[in-house]
């Protein structure tokens, strides 16, 4: 679990917002890594061992694992275990289903495994959400505005007073608080995460999109950033984890965490 | 894998569209079962025995698994690997990211395990939905209209033209085919049933609602049938698993299977 007041701090020391994501894809790993008992986790503690000096959350991509079977969730286990325990961690699991459903999910990722925080589909409404709320210290982190061109068929329908996203928007705030509550805002769209920082002035956002996906780390941070506490998670993953195919990989994601973690200190230096 | 016409014949034969749904909660199922090695299996494989005569689908809720860790993924593999050959198989995982994620859930779905269909959420659009597309014998089932009462909060949502519901099926229209995509369409709401069977008249909907949650099985068979080939999964999981908590408890699941197979089958004689 970590409070609001817990996350915070950690940016100001580390000087960063960066959340590393986690997407280990046996296709793309290093192929010695093949030869390790568990590719996987050996991977991962190589890329956590490189980056946590920059990085203040990580997010691994469930899809990832679970498409491994129990192996997989094995390979989860000890990931999260490794994670330092400073570092806010995230289950990028897009979950959400009617009430008792959502209340397993709920278990799954914030007791089976201690995660601090679980990605969340709104589609299916207030019931889908609310068993993610309301436990100390554990966060839901509800699609708003998605990084992915798939976005403009469903999250920019029109009512003529508002998209969908900005509803969905308007209903997190009524579901959540700023303490327990956190949303997805794609890097891809600066004007409108402008936009969605007026609309929610005070709610951290969980920004995937920079690196790979092509979305500009200054823009996010001029359009997002809530003063003295950040308000950002600004996540890398394959720009990061796959930063060199062979036995550099380490540190070649070293040079590339700490460059994104330098050019979010100089950004803030220069406030 | 199943095709269109094998799911057709099935239902031909058992005169029924009747799916039930593996939703095994530890502390809802008979507690005597708790002594057995996997008191999971041990459930579902009471409740299969008991239904398949009855049955043409079994629809495991991803949830109830997961959140017992690998054990419960375990018991899940023994479940689908019993789940007799001529049966539909739907992970409901209500899955969906973007392009590369996506097509890792399709993955474990289809290939790790061997389900012949997945539960997919639209919000992420077209790249979250066409990774389970095109493969034979294997299908998306996404929602539209969910049976719970947050389906109000942005399904509904309304551009003046049509509501987003309506826009993610016709959406849905073009990205799937007849042979590859079902819809998710609650039986809570059979007007509207009716109008989405207008919009959609030759896909198959796997309906939700019916039992615990209060839908009736008539409206949805009047509203949704489409002739000759049913077009319809109507889904009953808690009435079922739970009609007795006592060791009487897979006779009771048999005995609620046959009367809503029996309603099925006098309907489609009253055609």
């Amino acid at each position: 679990m970590m409070t609001r007041s817990e996350l915070v701090r950690q940016i100001q020391a580390k000087k960063s917002v960066l959340c590393v994501g986690l997407d280990p894809d046996l296709a793309k790993i290093p192929q010695h890594l093949l030869l390790e008992e568990d590719p996987i986790f050996a991977f991962n503690k190589a890329i956590i061992d490189a980056t946590h000096e920059f990085a203040v959350a990580y997010k691994p991509n469930i899809a990832f694992y679970e498409s491994l079977g129990v192996s997989g969730w094995t390979s989860l286990r000890k990931t999260l275990d490794y994670i330092p325990k400073e570092c806010f961690t995230i289950a990028d699991a897009k979950r959400g289903d009617i009430g008792n459903t959502s209340a397993m999910y709920a278990r799954t990722f914030f007791f089976t495994y201690e995660f601090d925080s679980v990605t969340v589909n709104p589609y299916m409404g207030s019931d889908s959400v609310m068993p993610f709320l309301g436990f100390d210290g554990k966060w839901a982190i509800v699609l708003g505005l998605t990084s992915n061109p798939g976005a403009e068929d469903f999250q920019y329908f029109n009512s003529g007073e508002m998209h969908l996203y900005e509803r969905v928007l308007d209903k997190l705030k009524g579901w959540g608080t700023e303490d327990n509550l956190m949303v997805v805002v794609g890097a891809t769209r600066p004007t409108d995460l402008a936009r969605i920082r007026e609309r929610m002035p005070r709610h951290f956002f969980l920004v995937p999109g920079v690196g790979a996906q092509g979305g500009n780390l200054e823009d996010v941070l001029n359009m997002g950033w809530i003063e003295g506490e950040g308000g950002l998670l600004i996540n890398a993953s394959r720009s990061i984890l796959y930063a060199s195919e062979g036995k550099d990989f380490a540190l070649a994601a070293r040079e590339e965490a700490r460059n994104v973690q330098e050019a979010m200190e100089a950004w803030m230096r220069a406030q």
